[in-house]
C-alpha cells in the first residue's frame, strides 16, 4: 500500500471523470499508477495527471487486469457490463452510476454518513445521485438531533448534472442567444438557456421522474430509514454548476433555528452560510468548486410546529458525485 | 361608460406599465382617453396606444383630475403617496404594489376566485403579489374540492418580476459572459446570471423574506383562510419572464390525481399541460406571453396520503400583475 495503487477511472473524459482526475491529484490519493479508461471513440485522447499525460483507453471486459480500484463514471450500461469484469480481474469498483445503487448487496454510501455500510461489500460500492449526496448531507444532523419524520426537497440542478454534453448544451444557447439567433433543443428536451425543465430522467407512470424517484429511495437507503416519508420535485436550472435544493424537513422533536444551525455546523462536509442580514447564504456561483455542502436561509416553519426549512447547495461534480467516490476508496485503504 | 373612461397608467414605463397598455389595447378595454404617468425622469418618453403616441406626464398629487381609472404599478412608496389623491380626484385605483393589499379595508382580488371581494371597496382596490397570483390559481379549485390543509411552496421567479432593471441584468451580464468579460452584480445582490438566488426582497428577523411573507398573508386573504399553513421559499432563477412553482398541497380529502385533473382543468385562467409520456408540462419559456397560468407535474404525493405535487408557471407581468390588474378593472365596469 506504501506505493498506491493502480487506479483505473472509467468514464475519464466525462464531467466527473475528469473532475475524478483532479481530486486524486488534489486528495494526493495514494496512486501508484493511473490508468484512463472511456469509450472507444475516445482513444487517442490524453488526461493529465500530476503532470503526466496519460493515454485513454478503450474501456472494456479485459481491460482491468491489475487494477486494484477502479471509479467508474461512465452511465449505468457501461457499469452494468464492465464492473463484473472489474471485480474478477481483482479491482474493488467505486461505481457513480445507477446500476447497483439499490442493490441490496451493494452499500450505498457517504462516507460522513454511514461509512459502516462499506463493511462486507462484495467488489462493487456505490455513490448515491449527486441530487441524493447534496440533499442528505443536512439531514442526516438533523435526523440524528430530531428524527425525521417527512422532508419535502425541491431541486435547482446544474446542466454538469447532465455531464459535458448538458454544458456545451447551456453554453451554445446562451451564445445563440447572444448572436440574435434562434435557440434548437439538443440535449435537453427543452430549451434550458433562459427556462427551467421540470423533468430530470425519464417519466414513471405515477408521474415521477426517475431522478426524483432515486432521490426517495437512495435517501432512505443512506439513512437506514426504509419508510421515511418523502415528497420530491426535481428541476433543471440554467447554472452551470452545483446543484441546490430547498428542504422542508419536519422532526418528532422540535428542534428550533439555533439548535438546526449548531447541529447543521457541527457535521462534517457541511458548512453555514447562514447571515441573512449580510446576504450570505449558498448560491451555485459562490459553491462551484468547493468541497463542502453548504447551508443557509434556515427558518423555523410557520406552518408546522416541528419543522424548518432550510437551502442546501453542493457542486455535483465534486461532493455529488467525484469527492464522494474518492472519499469511499479512502475509507477503504484507511 | 359607452365611450368609455380616461384610465391612467401610473408607472407606465415599467415592466408591469407597458404590459398594462399591451392588454388594454389588446382586450379592447374601454378607454376613451389613456393618460401616461410615471416618474420625473420619464417625461418626455411617450407610450404607443392604439396606434397614438402618447406623451408621458409625470404623476404628482395634482396629476389625477378627471381621471376615472387608475392603475398603479409604480412601486409602494409611490402608491401609498399618490393612490389617495387620485381617489379624492374621483378615479378609483387598482394598485398593483404592496402598499394597501393587507389593509382590510382594500380588497385584495384575483378575479376568477375571490371577485366578490371588490363590492363595497372605498376607492382603492389590491392586485396581489405576482408569485401570489401564480400560486393561489390552482390552489383555488383544490381547496373548493377538497379542503386545503397545508401548503408548501417553493418558486423559480423571473428576473422581470423585479421589473426592467432586472431584465436588463440578466441581460448584461449574460452578454458579459459571452464576450468572456467578468460580471458585476448592480441591481440583484449577487450575479444572477447562471446562478440561483434565494432571496427576494428584505429579510425578516424570522430568517423570511418580504417576498415569502407576502406570499404566505396574501394567499391567506385572497382564499379567506386566514389560518392556513403554508410554508413559502422564493428564489430568483436566469429567467425573463414567467414564474414557476412547485407545489405541495395537503387537503382534508384525498383528491387523487384523475380528480386533480379535473378540477384544474375546469378552472378559468387555469391550463392543464400534464402530458409527461410526450414531455408536455409547463416552462417559462412556453408560457410567456399566455394570459392563463399553466399547471402540470400533477403528481399523489407518495409521502402522505391526501396531498399533491404539481407545477404551476404564469406570465408574471400578465396574469400575476397587468391583466390581473385589468381583470378587476372590467369587474368594476361589468
Amino acid at each position: 500500500m506504501a506505493s498506491g495503487l493502480v487506479v483505473g477511472v472509467v468514464g475519464v473524459t466525462g464531467a466527473v471523470g475528469q473532475t475524478t482526475v483532479k481530486l486524486l491529484e488534489e486528495r494526493k490519493f495514494p496512486v501508484r499508477e493511473l490508468r484512463a479508461f472511456a469509450s472507444a471513440r475516445s482513444v487517442g485522447k490524453t488526461v493529465t495527471f500530476k503532470g503526466e499525460s496519460i493515454r485513454v483507453e478503450a474501456a472494456g471486459p479485459d481491460s482491468f487486469k491489475g487494477v486494484e480500484l477502479a471509479l467508474f463514471s461512465a452511465g449505468s450500461q457501461q457499469s452494468k457490463e464492465l464492473a463484473p469484469h472489474a471485480v474478477r480481474a481483482g479491482a474493488i469498483v467505486i461505481d457513480k452510476s445507477n446500476a447497483f445503487r439499490m442493490d441490496p448487496q451493494v452499500p450505498l454510501v457517504v462516507p460522513e454518513i454511514n461509512p459502516h455500510a462499506v463493511r462486507g461489500h462484495r467488489g462493487i460500492l456505490a455513490c448515491p445521485n449527486c441530487t441524493t449526496i447534496v440533499t442528505v448531507m443536512p439531514l442526516k444532523p438533523l435526523h440524528d438531533a430530531g428524527r425525521l419524520r417527512r422532508v419535502v426537497a425541491t431541486s435547482y440542478q446544474a446542466v454538469s448534472g447532465a455531464g459535458v454534453n448538458g454544458v456545451e448544451e447551456l453554453r451554445s444557447q446562451t451564445l445563440a442567444w447572444a448572436r440574435g439567433e434562434g435557440i434548437t433543443p439538443r440535449y435537453f428536451q427543452h430549451q434550458i438557456a433562459f427556462n427551467v425543465i421540470p423533468h430530470i430522467d425519464k417519466f414513471a407512470d405515477n408521474g415521477y421522474t426517475g431522478e426524483e424517484i432515486k432521490l426517495v429511495n437512495e435517501v432512505r437507503k443512506i439513512l437506514e430509514l426504509p419508510d421515511l416519508p418523502i415528497s420530491p420535485t426535481t428541476v433543471r436550472v440554467p447554472v452551470f454548476t452545483a446543484h441546490s435544493v430547498a428542504v422542508n424537513a419536519e422532526t418528532e422533536a422540535r428542534l428550533g433555528r439555533e439548535r438546526a444551525r449548531e447541529v447543521l455546523a457541527g457535521f462534517p462536509g457541511l458548512k453555514l452560510w447562514d447571515e441573512p442580514a449580510d446576504n450570505r447564504y449558498p448560491m451555485p456561483v459562490l459553491v462551484e468548486g468547493q468541497d463542502d455542502c453548504y447551508v443557509g436561509r434556515i427558518r423555523e416553519d410557520l406552518s408546522m410546529p416541528n419543522a424548518l426549512n432550510f437551502w442546501v447547495v453542493g457542486d455535483q461534480l465534486r461532493k455529488g458525485a467525484a469527492l464522494n467516490g474518492i472519499q469511499i476508496a479512502e475509507l477503504l485503504i484507511r
